[in-house]
This record gives C-alpha cells, structure tokens and sequence, in this order.
C-alpha cells in the first residue's frame, strides 16, 4: 500500500440512473469508519461511457494503491463483462438478491433495465405521481381547503413542526394527496378545529414538536423574533397538544425525526399505504 | 403445496424506517412474474411488535402453504434472532454486503439502527434539507427571482414539461436548491431570456418534450383547451428548443422519464453533485 487508508474511493455505477446503488452503497458504507469519497456513474450503456469509467477507476487504484469500491447494478451483460475488468471490489446491488429469490421460489428472473417509474413502462403511475404533487403543493400552508374528499391525510401542527416537508416527500416519494394546515394564533386563542375539518375529522393527523427544538428551528429561521422566543413556542405546542387530546386526534412528536421516520410513522399510525414505490 | 401460485406475500421489515428494505425488495421483486403482497413492518424494535409480526408471518404460511418472501435490515441481535424462528425466505438487504465490504477492506463495521437522515444525528443535514425545500418551493413556477445567487441550478420549459416535479425531487433527495421557470407567451414571443438570469447564465438548464406527449399531459389538465392543442404545443416546443439553442443552454428532453431520470441526467450534464443522501 502506498499510504495509510483513511478514505476510499466508491463508485456507483449503472445503466439506469444508479439511484438505488447510491442509496444502499451510501447506508452500507455507513457502517464503516473510513471516509468515502463517492462518484456516480449513471446510464452506463455504451462501450465510450464504459471505457472512460474504466480509466477512471484504473487512475484510482494506481493512485491510492488499494482498489476502490464499485457498487453497482447493471443489465447489459456487454457493458457488465467490461465492467467487471477494472481493478475494483465490486458489490452488485441486486444480483445475490435475485438469485436467491430465484431459488428460493422456483421461479425464473427475467432480468430489465432499473427504471423505476419510467414513464413509458407506466403512464398511469406518472400521473397518479404528478397529480399527488399538485394537489399536495395546492394544498400546502393552508393556502387552500378545498377539495378536501380528495385528501389521503390532513396534517396539523404549529409552524415549523415538519409539515411541509413530510407532505411533500408523502407525495413525492409515496404517491399521496397531502393537506397541510398550521395551527394560526387566531384558531389557537379559539381552541377550536375549523369546521372545514369536521367532515374530514378521520384525515386529520397531528405533528408536534419539543418547544425546545421548535425555538432553535424558528431561531435558524427568525433570530431575535418573538415567533421564536421559548413563551411563544411552549405556549403553541401546549396548545396544540391539548388540542389534539380534546378532539381526540392522533399525533406524533417530530423533534428527533427525518421526513422518512414521520412518514413512515404517520403510515405506521393510520394504516394508510403508500400508493406508489 | 395447496394451491397454484400466482402471487406471494411479501414482508418488508426494519428496527428503522424499512425504506431501504422497500426500495430495495421492489426492485429485485419486479424482475419476476409473479405478484407480490407487499406489507411493511417499519419500527420493529419490541417483543410485543416482533410477536405480532411472527404471527402475521405463520398465518400467511398457512394459507398460503408456501413461505412468504420477507426482505429486512434489523440491527438489534435479540430481535433479529427472533424474527428469524418465522416460517420464510428472508433475505437481508445490508448484511452481505457489509460483511463484504468488511472482507474486502479488512475494515469492522459497527453496525447501527439504520436511521436515514436522522435529526439527532445529523443537524445540519436537516437545516440543509430543509432549506433547500424551502428555496425551491419559494422559487417555483417563477414566483420569485431574487436571491438567484443562492441557486444550485435554474430550470427553464414550457409549462408541463416536469420542471415542477423535478425541482422538488432535487431538493428533497439530493438537497439542492432549484429555481424553475416557465417561459410564458410574451418571452416566448420574444424569444428573449430575462435579464435576470444573464448573470447566472451557467446555472441555467433547459427541459424539452416532445409535443405529442405534451398535448397529452395538457390534455389531462384543461382538456379541449387551446393550452393543450398540438398546435400550441408544438409551436411553444418548437419556440423553446431555438431559444436553448440560440443562448446556447444545455436541455434534455423529458418525454420519456420518470422524474429521478430527469434528475440524474441533469446532474450527468451539469456535473452539479447532490449535497445529501
């Protein structure tokens, strides 16, 4: 070896946009201490693309002289050979998966190209994507209540619980027609829902928050402000959360969630599905 | 077995979010024929959860007479252990490759609750994330063209050409800031660029689309409108594509991507890299 290694090259390679490798390489990696120095490589699908690549992973290897990591998935079997001739460590992301599905089921794979929600395999999920996305942006802050029967979720919570985040992701990556509405100072002095809600009473899902985390969210948005003075927060999220209790709304606490943990926890409380992988 | 299968249930389940286990068993399960049943245990931390889920396991078994396909992450060893007395094909997505990884790079993993973008962990992740949602969603559909300097990139199209979607995807997955904007009948007529973007004229990226396929996403819209007649269409295509070229500004055509495609394409090009995973 020619030094110490602390870090890694790692390349996510594949002839569809190398998403998955990403995502699974980048957790798997996780696991380990040293730094890795990521590049991807999507659409590898002719032989230029696969060569510049190979120089590029030989350039690598000769430069930190231990060979870099290649997580990869690739369904040309052409482009897979050629691939598989660079000095690397190679994962591939799907295939022990497939193999083993295969004789787990007796059942034959029938091996195509990664292309998740591509839109000429399947309009309709294009559609019922874009669509999701329209209405839950409409529907965002409060800007609208209307429509609400086409609502899969309403959420409710104070400014700066995760709202509109988790409503865009819940469309986006799941497939689901989101409302969102932030309890106002107006509605909190009335303690009351808005009867736009009574008839949706079975949508509607709370977030709250830590005052805490929610003071140091608001600080990062309006320092100095009184919507981010610690009275303030803790007043809202008292309020908010003797709210949901009285009107018997079920909710969840964001303070140490992602967008990914809240609305797999939203899904997990309701039971509602995700209409799109 | 007691009877023909056509169809599988089929288990996704994590001490996490399991969205990972999700993305990851639906690709591979969409390389075969077969249906799959999918149903997602996230959170599986506790006995009581574990018991549960043992018991949805067994009952699918017996109806069935097959064993169902269960494809999990879980780093609680107790759990784990647990889990495995199920009557199923299990598949775990991680640990294969890590004890790889681990091989390969004479490196121990240190295995850890899967916990994506977490805000415990990783605060600045989150503000990031965040606030590249909220400059994209404050820059859509040209609603505001301040702060442009701050943009990782500007999207220009006709309207329904993905600009929307695909913006939001950028923020939200790879946390980048977007601006969209949507070349309306007067620049159109002038085939002009607003002299707001001549100062950040290398952030600008062009979306095309072919005006068969427009007139059909118009057409779901306001259909029988002028908006979505092929005449319009193909004119504003036609308008758009000499005016990238004109000014010289990269584009893709969109026609037949999903949005995640667009995204990597647009990267590829740009060589713009996302700021998180």
């Amino acid at each position: 070896m020619h030094k110490e290694i602390q870090s890694r090259d790692v390349f996510y390679v594949s002839d569809g946009t190398a998403i998955t490798c990403e995502t699974l390489g980048h957790v798997v990696l996780g696991q380990f201490a040293f730094e890795a120095n990521e590049k991807t490589f999507p659409f590898v699908e002719t032989e230029d693309k696969v060569c510049e690549l190979l120089k590029r992973i030989q350039h690598s290897y000769e430069r930190d002289g231990v060979k870099p990591l290649v997580f990869f998935s690739m369904v040309i079997p052409e482009i897979r050979e050629r691939l598989m001739e660079a000095p690397a460590f190679f994962y591939d992301v799907l295939e022990s998966m497939v193999q083993r599905v295969a004789e787990d089921t007796q059942l034959e794979p029938k091996p195509k190209l990664q292309r998740s929600r591509s839109v000429g395999k399947d309009s309709d999920t294009y559609f019922d994507r874009i669509s999701a996305i329209e209405y839950t942006l409409a529907h965002d802050d409060g800007v609208s209540l209307r429509d609400l029967e086409h609502a899969d979720i309403i959420l409710l919570g104070v400014s700066r619980s995760g709202k509109t985040p988790t409503s865009l992701y819940m469309a986006m990556q799941f497939g689901l027609r989101v409302v969102n509405y932030p309890f106002i100072a107006e509605d909190m002095k009335m303690l009351r829902l808005l009867p736009e809600f009574e008839f949706h009473r079975h949508k509607l899902f709370g977030l709250t928050i830590d005052a805490a985390r929610l003071t140091q969210i608001r600080e990062n948005r309006l320092s100095g402000s009184e919507y981010a003075s610690t009275e303030q927060c803790e007043q809202e999220v008292n309020t908010i959360e003797s709210l949901f209790r009285r009107e018997a709304i079920s909710y969840i606490n964001t303070t140490a969630l992602s967008v990914e943990e809240i609305t797999t926890r939203v899904l997990e409380k309701t039971g509602l599905k995700r209409r799109l992988f």
